[in-house]
């Protein structure tokens, strides 16, 4: 593999998501020479993803090619490939095309969906990480309507239109409330031979409230705009089984259901493992104070994949991710001047979810909103902090158009297998 | 199959492209029922497909769901899902989902690519007919870039920087001048070990011309035209052999190339050969003056399946389809009301076909125009005949920021097997 010819330090960033990413623009005029590896070709703003999922937006909405965001910073590359495993002592990073040596190494990876064990629910329940994720799930919800409408069989349409989101984060409710909201309103003019409005949307959780990590008032106030837009949310619920039939409980209920979506667990990169250093139960890397690996200063692990504090470690968002990728830069510069790392800390602005139109939860520490004002704030974060100009007019666009409307535009069914006959063949 | 309770003659439509959608709008306030059976979920604004397979629009920009286009329309329905054979004496179609009986029979199912004999080239050479075929070309011209950027070989760099376009039809044209465009211009700041600017375009036409269903005045200004953007014109040139190697031209050269795209030759649909009347050599249906069939009153057969005329039949291009589709939906009328049906008379409003940024021609009969006029004529009419004001509104912005920042927003490489590994995988 070809390097930059200058014959400075060099940094090697896995991964292109709001970590990695911040790191590398971070290290634009420092006096090193940035190499950022992805399997994919594009940065995602992960947080809209579920509206691709749900066919409000497109995937060019939401993405950015890499080599496009970073194409003026002459230091730096993008390398299209995948890590296979890090060699710390050696330092060098194995790849799928060849070896690339660093002198500093970061690693933001991130995390995919985890199925506890049960790996072979992934066909059943797929997860949402990526641009393919969102494509496939999409893909089986509208092809869902299709069967109910055309099938003469009572129990295939009663499965066909029942719909179970598992996992009752902030990525699971978007989902359930995005899903209610096409059912209720988008389609509803669109079939002859099903009423859409009578889909079954079920939000599935083993914790006792939904979204959890927020605080209490506001996962009751959730609570209660899921139930508006027509989500039955169960709490303390534990799945047992999934496959091509349905869900069934723990006690043995049975739900049939066509479409179920996993957004209940998630487990860390498995490039952290190669690492050699202690792991936390997830499989995240723990790191030092200052995002380092231990008995490594040149190795810094940031975002999703680290383990970043004690009993409660940082939380994977991606403000905690991108503040990290900024310190990490900073510190590699510092190690460059020959100074002492600092400690890493994360200030914390708050987060939100939506429900749906409308509908959203805001905590900012002492400040929490609930319905439409926290829905304008999550409107305005989001639009703000989207990457580049054109996407936020798009988005803008569509969503002024899909607020006005109430259309979706990108209920499209691709994909190479697009046939109504099944969602295996 | 349920249909509609109401007693009334049924029309069923098979295809929802320009013909079979136009047929079925056109039916809206007729006293019968319609039913429109598509494989996909959309109507697809075909002329810039190509727009898609180059990065420069999302698939959701020029497609809309036939159920929501169709959606006000109370005497429609449509179905989702793929029509087998057609059984002109019982008057049935035969699905993969059951069969449906009709009164009247509109085939409107077009034409897919044909490799000549050829069909292992598929694989190499894909076409472009569907949203699919869009990103499956797309993925593989991006993909290459990003090979050319990583490998060490001089030999498999040259291959991935090398695109062959088979076919100099308009569908060929527009494909090898976006693909120049995006090499020379968009992607120049991009790289870091490779020139994009130095990727080599061929278009490869058997004919002594390009484009040649247009005037000679008007090849010879294409050609033109695709020098100035840096395509490399090969006329009659014929393709022997297409692998994963490249292509072999007749008498023995070979052009090694990791990206082939086909855009040479159509075959009309399977469907129009189960009705049991003659066929032309490309498989289309010979029709009647009025657009029925031979000894079959109530089946007609519109668009590129339809071979209308004598020895020159008329094109296959979206206004012919559109023309034919409202057509037959007055004979139907005409029937219906016990009337004697009458010829289809084509009105010829012109065609044109872009290059690339102000540069496209346009044949309007006794009117000639090449260059930025005929572009700037080129945008308007797509964007006037695009579906749904939100799509016109979404593309216009797109085109209109890519026109002053040289820039395509959807270079997003996606697909299940979008790693860098290979193609087949």
């Amino acid at each position: 593999m070809k390097v930059h010819q200058r014959n400075l330090p060099r940094v090697v960033v896995i991964g292109g998501g709001f970590g990695g990413l911040e790191a590398a623009k971070a290290l634009r005029k420092t006096n090193v020479r940035v190499t950022l590896l992805d399997r994919q070709n594009h940065h995602l703003f992960q947080p809209l993803l579920y509206q691709v999922a749900t066919a409000a937006l497109s995937p060019a909405d939401i993405a950015e090619p890499l080599r496009h965001i970073l194409r003026k910073q002459d230091n730096t590359e993008v390398i299209m490939g995948e890590a296979q495993r890090v060699d710390v002592d050696r330092k060098r990073v194995v790849t799928t095309d060849g070896e690339i040596d660093y002198d500093f190494l970061i690693l933001a990876t991130g995390a995919r969906h985890s199925y506890f064990g049960h790996d072979k629910w992934e066909k059943f329940a797929p997860g949402l990480k990526s641009l393919d994720d969102a494509l496939e799930i999409r893909r089986r919800m509208l092809l869902a309507f299709e069967i109910a409408e055309k099938t003469d069989d009572d129990d295939e349409r009663r499965a066909a239109m029942t719909f179970v989101v598992v996992g009752g984060g902030p990525t699971g409710m978007e989902m359930a409330g995005a899903i209610a909201e096409i059912a209720r309103v988008t389609l509803v003019k669109d079939f002859r031979h099903i009423d859409s409005s009578q889909a079954r949307v079920l939000l599935l959780e083993n914790a006792p409230r939904v979204i959890p990590q927020f605080a209490s008032d506001l996962s009751e106030s959730a609570r209660r705009q899921l139930f508006d837009v027509g989500v039955e949310v169960r709490l303390r619920t534990l799945v047992e089984k999934i496959n091509e039939e349905g869900v069934t409980l723990k006690g043995g209920e049975k739900i049939p259901a066509r479409t179920v979506i996993w957004a209940a667990g998630n487990a860390a990169s498995p490039l952290g493992a190669t690492l050699g250093v202690p792991l936390d139960k997830q499989g995240r890397v723990i790191v030092k104070e200052d995002c380092s690996i231990p008995g490594y200063r040149d190795v810094f692990v940031i975002g999703d994949l680290a383990h970043f504090g004690g009993e409660t470690p940082l939380p994977g968002l991606s403000p905690v991710a991108m503040q990290q990728g900024r310190h990490v830069a900073r510190q590699i510069k510092i190690l460059l001047a020959g100074g002492w790392t600092q400690r890493f800390d994360y200030f914390d602005k708050g987060t939100m979810a939506t429900i749906g139109r409308n509908k959203a939860v805001v905590d900012a520490g002492f400040l929490h909103i609930s319905g439409w004002l926290a829905w304008l704030a999550w409107l305005f974060v989001h639009i703000l902090f989207l990457i580049g100009f054109r996407n936020r007019l798009l988005v803008f666009m569509n969503w002024a158009y899909a607020y006005f409307t109430y259309g979706r535009g990108a209920r499209l069914i691709t994909g190479r297998h697009s046939g109504t006959k099944g969602v295996e063949s």
